[in-house]
């Protein structure tokens, strides 16, 4: 019998795990954790372990009633974490309490599965080297591309994992949003809404459209991938708000699509990264990803390697938690994190890409001179330059350059805008899989 | 010291493992074994885990040259088994002696790496069962698309894993001839001489053309995936040989492209699954897996994952080789394959699919009726009919239909052929992911 407490007054839990049993510590009992516990109490076929939520540890008790009785609540973390669970489940999200219960779970030899980006991408170093030094799990394959298992797989091979470019998309509400403005012809307030109210959206989706949360998985890829530690406030982050239906028209029609992108690059002590929308180029694995669905495509000594499948979800993430939570207790301890040997930080420079640009309403040019001469004269080069078009009560023009500095397109666009009175709106382009 | 023996006379190893060196036994030392021995002797920075090739198994000494005196050579497989190596990595083909010398191994405790899917293919029940009855692991990531790690994934994660079908272009040299014979326009034969130059075919390509391989890497996906023991000869096989660039150039008029393609799915104790050139549509997400490369697309409780990557070669198939190496040193033996429960027999059912159809050498119908009029009075119905064209000398169509059993096709086609005096050859048709 293990006592919990919740307000004060002591609760004996019912749920004591009989022998076999995998006992968990649910920390949060949101969507994903009462998800989690769903599974756990009426089990597919497929799970062969029985487990038990010895607890869950909820900030209000009473949130969630149909699980009431079958899931002993509690606010008492402590005491929680102190029956010795054979693994601590963290869904809270946000910082804390998660970081501290997850060192405190680590500390205790107690191993941990979270989903919790937003914490692995700004403690990160510090709860990998916790783990390492107590030689405890510390998995969180749910927290990039919840559907897709892949962080665990290469962690443990080396060959593989020797990769110097990741590309991606990492966040289905985006994603879904930009394929509905694309496909339907809506604003992005109207496909905004409708991700909303199709449950793709959160209430708040500030994190999502403007690019946090991708910054965020990113972080993640950086420290696996490369061993970079990099806070996602220091990544070259933008969101999707600023995209129109004529823009995305306009990259159909140049032969792409406009997809919400992570993109990494590193050589040497240097890294390049950014999270944002970008033109992808027809040919590129990224220009079919629609919808909800992510992908991660790694470029490394075999090549390229493209991942894809449903990014989030509660009952997606669910699953892959309790996969991992099998894959902790079949693990040899000794061996965990073995391979793990901190994270340095990169010197972080600037990704070297194409550019989609959206010039409105341009006035007159100087006499016999067009953009295309203007902006060779700063040393950015077109490749594609559409018809004249309209964009938000104003004539519109799109370009696609060829690669250059973000530092030289500004100068060459500012210098077009004095010659033609424009303004201008730039997003990154990447090509085929080879750029 | 360790002692060899080779063509009678006794060698002296020289290559005695040092303390904390991984020391494997190699069998077979092809293209694929001296890619290992070469990542053993002089490993990237990303290896951290030091590997000692203490003997490679080899059937004439003298073989490979440049790695004599690197390499103890040996064609005492008994000795080197009994020199007790960490790993032993199985690169011979083929089923004998590969088979008994796996058994001989796992029996002895001694952990096993294999790339051989003929012999998963053939004898996987039994490896799998002497495996899980010793507690010794066999890894064989390589058998399958090699540069994607995968199926070690899977088969820890039993919620990831709970897959009820799978599609996928697991052979790349026929991949590869397709691709070409679509981009360049060139015929089979050309194809695959092109593709022999550039090293993507052997030089007798008869088991990747003839869907041979593509059927022994299903059977080892059978197991995996469904718990299934099927005979790679027991399936559904057809080679790409059948095909014309004019049937290639149809399918792209049909949105589409033909491709290389595994499938299986299974309910119940049935399974449905064939291995041969398919019309995918141009929404299917294998319809731009081009050239080499291979994936594959798990339809499960998450929905659809694809991971797709290079399929082969000696160095892709080589660091998959040595990534197992160092999970299986680096697992905890007594939990593996405990999930492993047998395969049993399904009762193989035929897939519900569409039929591409090429008719050549029409004559005459009867008076006022059409090819589909007399199709669908057998109850085959069409999707799509081309206009007429030509292929080998004769006048040619091509169409597209809705699902229906190979019998009912056959039946109607027999029909078709009888009234209009035609010739028909047909592939499978695979619609969007929903199919």
């Amino acid at each position: 019998m293990i006592t919990l407490v919740h307000e004060g007054r002591t609760v004996e839990s019912a749920v004591t795990p009989a022998p076999g049993e995998l006992s968990i510590a649910l920390l949060g009992l949101g969507k994903v954790g009462s998800s989690v516990a769903a599974l756990a109490l009426d089990p597919p076929p497929s799970l062969t372990r029985r487990l038990r939520i010895i607890g869950a540890l909820v900030r209000r008790p009473a949130r969630e009633p149909e699980l009431n009785g079958l899931v002993a609540l509690t606010t008492d973390a402590v005491t929680l974490l102190e029956s010795q669970p054979d693994v601590v489940v963290e869904l809270l999200g946000g910082v804390e309490p998660a970081r501290s219960l997850i060192l405190a779970a680590l500390n205790g030899g107690i191993p941990v599965v979270t989903a919790n980006k937003s914490l692995l991408a700004r403690h990160g170093d510090e709860l990998l080297d916790a783990a390492a030094r107590t030689g405890t799990p510390l998995r969180y394959e749910a927290s990039v591309i919840a559907g897709v298992p892949f962080l665990g797989t290469f962690s443990r091979r080396p060959l593989a994992s020797d990769v110097r470019r990741i590309t991606g998309i990492v966040n289905g509400t985006s994603n879904f949003i930009l394929s509905t403005m694309t496909s339907e012809g809506t604003s992005f307030a109207d496909a905004l809404t409708h991700s909303q109210r199709r449950g793709f959206a959160e209430p708040d989706p500030s994190k999502d459209v403007g690019g946090i949360d991708a910054a965020e998985k990113l972080s993640v890829l950086l420290r696996q991938f490369g061993g970079w530690s990099v806070h996602p406030d220091a990544l070259d982050v933008s969101g999707i708000d600023g995209l129109t239906v004529e823009d995305l028209r306009q990259a159909a029609v140049f032969g792409g699509a406009v997809k919400p992108v992570i993109h990494a690059e590193w050589t040497g002590d240097e890294a390049a990264a950014f999270a944002g929308p970008a033109f992808v180029s027809g040919a590129h694995p990224l220009a079919r990803i629609d919808g909800v669905q992510n992908a991660v495509c790694l470029v490394g000594r075999s090549g390229e390697l493209c991942l894809a499948g449903p990014g989030a979800g509660p009952d997606v993430t669910a699953a892959t938690v309790i996969d991992d939570v099998l894959e902790v207790v079949d693990q040899d301890r000794e061996r965990q994190h073995a391979a793990y040997r901190g994270a340095r930080r990169p010197r972080l420079t600037e990704a070297a890409t194409g550019w989609f640009v959206r010039v409105t309403a341009e006035t007159k040019l100087p006499d016999g001179r067009d953009v295309s001469d203007l902006l060779s004269a700063d040393g950015v080069w077109l490749r594609r330059v559409s018809d004249r078009g309209r964009c938000r009560n104003a004539t519109a023009q799109w370009l696609l350059t060829y690669p250059c500095s973000r530092t030289r397109l500004d100068r060459a666009l500012l210098a077009l805008c004095a010659a033609a009175g424009c303004s201008t709106f730039a997003i990154r382009a990447l090509e085929g899989s080879r750029e």
